[in-house]
């Protein structure tokens, strides 16, 4: 690896910054990352964070090194805010959507890409996940079809080539974060949660999920009941957590799967746990590798220029 | 009032501590209560938590007075585990199934109420709901049908006379304060939550969540989308994430819901909104005086002597 570069693309998150060095002839000459995500940035701190990852990247070019940001810097609380694309939207469109923070004497020249909305009564927005998706379209050209991007905020996409037809979003992996730290179920969730009753609780809770996405309110506090109850241990509550939640999120989106395996872009560990999950409806979800998405969207974006 | 009883009536919950002074033709002698739930006390402030709050109580009877006590006093981290019934489960052998903890040297002879469980695969459980529950029962004599008690965690039982058929508990009030204190929701959340746009708010979720409880963790992003790119302001925010969890609550158990009124046993504010939510599937809620279903609970329990 080098650290000379044609240009550098970056992913910027809520918690992770990562950066990459394209060379001229595309291939990855260098990577960097440090856990300044946009979460524990102040406006200001930006440009400093940015020239800290980068400091001794240089190029070939005169001028400024054109630096290509995806994800949350570009949310309202973030650097500067980058308007969304309106669903339905063409994600060759990103780059012309971009905003330009300043970075007066710098020898970086950013550009942060923009999220994508959805408005009319459903209203919705990814910021982040627009680049993934356009990376899928890179990598798999001509793909139409759901795509699943499990998380925190997990998004579930209609994508058509390039196109982002229009979206949902999960609050799966949030609800189950706040519900072990700060509700009633923390009690059976205090422990080892990864002891040997794990995975049969996943099974379970992901049964109930799929069967009733619609009673998610109470299979809830099953957790605590078969605790109280059954004696389940933390580590079979929390897998029934676990798979409660996955599966009500899968199962309220059954009408949108079909035959074709469904995409799946996320941590390894999570999209494990939803391939497992759509296999218990005779679905196949398909892991992608998510650093070559996300530096597939970003070279994509940057080729279709304005 | 006088403090001269025949016995003494006891609500025990996690958060307040009620009692009330029976008088020999079964009125209303004298009135007590203290802050002193069962959420701050340890084991052994039970006996002390009791005393004080029945200072001065005296009987015309000899030997010790009774107590009977519902609620959380008899949970696993209260005072004395009272085991549960198990559902369907008769409300009059209550007493029958009472604990008694040991109060040395004092004038008191307290006994705890059992709650119901439910087991078979639907493991659940409730504390304190049963006598509300068999209070009904004895101020509505045979009614048949489905009741609500709306809270933190919200019960839904059949009822048939005085026998529990089968329940079910929804998280609601609990997720709405997490979600309300925790989440990504908070940023939306925050400021006047009681301005005039929270019955427009409330409305618009509780149709969301009648007509799409499957689709909770999705439609639950709403708020924050909304505000992002709607100009929602918190008022309708939190009118919207309120309708939307009771809607959902209400819509899951919609198959329970038939043309006869709904009896709600909970706070008058939050039987007011069930009770909307219910007309807007053209059903019924009666809001009941909670007070008064306690009091009868507890009366008939005590009548049913084992």
């Amino acid at each position: 690896m080098s650290d000379i570069v044609d240009w550098v693309a970056v992913d910027w998150g809520t918690s992770n910054l990562r950066a990459w060095g394209i060379a001229t002839d595309g291939s990855v000459a260098l990577q960097r990352h440090s856990d300044n995500g946009m979460g524990k940035l102040a406006r200001e701190d930006f440009p400093g964070a940015l020239s800290e990852l980068l400091d001794g990247v240089t190029s070939t070019r005169n001028g400024p090194i054109d630096v290509l940001i995806c994800g949350m810097a570009g949310a309202r609380q973030g650097w500067l805010e980058a308007p969304y694309l309106e669903a339905p939207a063409d994600l060759r469109g990103l780059l012309a959507g971009a905003v330009h923070p300043a970075m007066p004497g710098s020898r970086f020249a950013p550009a942060i890409l923009p999220g994508v909305c959805q408005k009319a009564g459903a209203d919705n927005v990814m910021r982040g996940e627009e680049t993934q998706l356009l990376g899928l379209a890179a990598l798999q050209p001509g793909f139409s079809g759901v795509v699943c991007l499990p998380g925190t905020h997990s998004k579930w996409a209609q994508l058509s080539g390039t196109r982002v037809e229009r979206f949902s979003t999960a609050m799966t992996g949030e609800i189950y974060e706040v519900l072990r730290t700060h509700s009633v179920l923390r009690h059976s969730l205090t422990g080892d949660l990864d002891g040997p009753g794990r995975a049969d609780g996943f099974v379970t809770g992901a049964r109930a999920g799929l069967d009733h996405p619609e009673q998610l309110l109470g299979t809830l506090f099953q957790v605590r009941a078969s605790a109280l109850l059954s004696g389940r241990q933390p580590d079979w509550c929390a897998g029934y957590l676990s798979g409660l939640l996955i599966g009500t999120e899968i199962g309220s989106n059954r009408h949108l799967i079909g035959q074709q395996a469904v995409p799946l872009i996320g941590s390894s560990v999570l999209c494990a746990l939803y391939a497992q999950v759509l296999g218990m409806i005779g679905a196949t979800g398909m892991p992608q590798d998510t650093t070559n998405i996300v530096l597939a969207g970003l070279k994509a974006a940057r080729s279709y220029a304005a």
